[in-house]
């Protein structure tokens, strides 16, 4: 399973993506950042974004895109900005068929690191140790998109094996009640 | 000089285009609204809204789009949603080279109606009358489309007279400097 999480921005665009498999401990395939200049145009910083995703699509081929999940409440000017750039990569994933999952930050804090309120640092060091790495993907908005595919590999892998579980009650259950 | 004028929203989004040209009432070319299912996945919600904007462009090659403004002062439940879709509407203006204006609801208002405050109702009123049609544009979403497109014209309108008389002026004092 090959996720690409995506850490949604205008100014810094975090993109990771992450191979997994049942098992085995994930592997980074190529973390980044896509970057657009502040004063550019917002429809122009759009298209940049929705350009440099569809590279990594191409480059990565990935089967499924995480992507932060912005709310509202964080009432901040970026916002507006965020919940945009989340949309066009929303927007490139349907495109290409690929679902996407979104993670609230302290979920992904919750899987990388077991704490919803770790720090960027705590975040980096753990991305660094689960994909065994020399040092932490550099910004920490790449750091931020790894630690979002992780999640997705290690969230879809608990809730799979959930519905395993849930699926073997049923049928035990089944054989119970013939 | 034709504007598409889009009042962006996931369950409605409201398209108007609207023809306009100096010392000349605007024109309305076309109205409608699109529409996705609020039980669809977020990712296929903007993609089915892109398509169809793409289908508006080619269909009617606007020169200019005008968009609702998105703020997050606006803390509701479906800023996130309203901010996306108008993130998609600059998406498919930047990619056809279309120059792209926001324009605040109290700005349109205020240039249609002649205030700020005014309701729906209002302004499905001044738009029949400026338009000159038996009745307002339908849904509202729609009839909030075409007052982007004229509140464009018109402000754009002032702005170009604002403009010419500054360069007038400059170039009298130049002279005078001469």
């Amino acid at each position: 399973m090959r996720v690409l999480g995506v850490d949604p921005g205008l100014t810094r665009c975090g993109v990771g993506v992450v191979d997994g498999a049942p098992g085995r401990p994930p592997v980074l395939v190529e973390a980044g950042v896509i970057r657009t200049p502040a004063d550019a145009d917002l429809p122009l910083r759009l298209l940049a974004i929705e350009t440099e995703l569809e590279q990594w699509v191409a480059r990565h081929r990935p089967e499924v895109i995480a992507v932060e999940r912005v709310f509202s409440q964080h009432n901040t000017m970026t916002v507006i900005g965020t919940a945009q750039a989340a949309g066009v990569t929303m927007l490139v994933a349907a495109r290409h068929k690929l679902p996407v999952h979104q993670h609230t930050p302290s979920e992904v804090k919750a899987a990388i690191t077991g704490s919803g309120r770790a720090d960027k640092a705590q975040i980096g060091l753990m991305v660094t140790r689960v994909l065994k790495l020399a040092e932490a993907p550099k910004p920490a908005d790449a750091a931020d998109a790894v630690a979002l595919a992780i999640c997705h590999l290690w969230r879809g892998a608990g809730q799979a094996r959930v519905a395993a579980a849930l699926d073997q009650a049923r049928r035990l259950q089944g054989r119970r009640g013939a």
